[in-house]
């Protein structure tokens, strides 16, 4: 006779389950309650309790993107895997959420740039940047030239930056140096780790307390 | 006067130096050629040295899969972020990728099912499933549930599966059940770590050569 395999199919059940165990497992001390249940919910996507040693806040960021999000502010993402897994339904004001990665005028923008085209697709962000909550999960080189057009004061301001984005080269220093410029309220994963399924978790967070 | 950042803009010297830095750092010796590439590459994704000890192919897997890639086989995805990743030039056949997930039958399914969504959805994967590469990178319901349907002697065969689900509840589980049952050539991300960014990375680096 055939073994079916058993387990949990309640989503719900598994969402408490998954977060009664991060909740036992990681050092969440430092965190205030803002800032916690976004940290959980990176732990969750991530699979990886540890992940909350890397997890850096500034003051009043958690705060500032949550009530920019409540009040409607679009969300800029650099990646269409950070688009994509936001969560439609926790996005209270039916924020917009935007990338422009594959808008046709991006290949001959990074050509004349002399930058990636993950780079180059911020310039289009130019008219929804102010008030917005920038998503960076995937190119470090996306946050070092957002961190380069908020040089200019002219340049308009986001509510706030989740600054995430992974891997070897420029990942670690685009973070660093975002939290050294601090232009707007941001946080960021620092080291190597990041990437989009992070980042995503930490906008579905901010954007609803529901777990 | 203003400091801008200055930084590396140029993606293949990006691609080059991150992928010979895991050359330096990664313990890769027990990974055939076929399947170096892909680990590398899930590496990369990860932003994680390390990630390697937890990669398992079993016998012939890499090979399978590509082989099929390259004669069209469709990618069916348990989620957007997994679909939306997947780099289509990186797809010499201009295969079909396919996420079911919000097919409107889908949430009735579920109900009906007793069952998540995302394994509700893999129901209309069954006359794409011979001959495909499955990429699970999300929901360990949803790899579950293939196996439970793959009990089914006369349930069509996908070529590999690549099992990637990640978490604190039923990701292991449903991974070491995979490697037990090897109902076709398959590979999984052993333990907690999974997810979707390392799925698509397993996923490129199996369509193409190409670095």
């Amino acid at each position: 006779m055939t073994e079916f395999h058993t387990y949990e199919t309640n989503g719900q059940a598994i969402y408490d389950e998954s977060f009664a165990t991060i909740r036992r497992e990681a050092n969440l001390g430092r965190f205030t309650k803002d800032e916690e249940v976004v940290a959980v919910r990176m732990i969750h996507a991530a699979g990886m309790v540890g992940l909350e040693e890397h997890v850096v806040f500034s003051d009043g960021m958690a705060k500032a993107a949550r009530a920019a999000l409540a009040a409607g502010a679009p969300i800029l993402c650099d990646a269409y895997m950070v688009s994509e897994g936001i969560t439609r339904p926790r996005l209270a004001a039916n924020n917009e959420v935007i990338c422009t990665l594959r808008d046709e005028r991006v290949p001959g923008m990074a050509k004349e740039m002399g930058n990636t085209r993950s780079a180059a697709a911020l310039e289009l962000w130019r008219d929804k940047l102010e008030g917005s909550v920038v998503a960076i999960g995937n190119a470090p080189t996306a946050l070092f030239h957002l961190l380069n057009m908020l040089k200019d004061p002219s340049c308009p301001r986001p509510a706030a930056i989740i600054g995430c984005p992974v891997g070897f080269v420029g990942a670690m220093e685009s973070k660093d140096a975002l939290m050294e410029d601090l232009p707007v309220p941001s946080m960021i994963v620092k080291g190597r780790l990041g990437g989009s399924a992070i980042t995503v978790a930490a906008v579905n967070a901010l954007a609803s307390w529901k777990e």
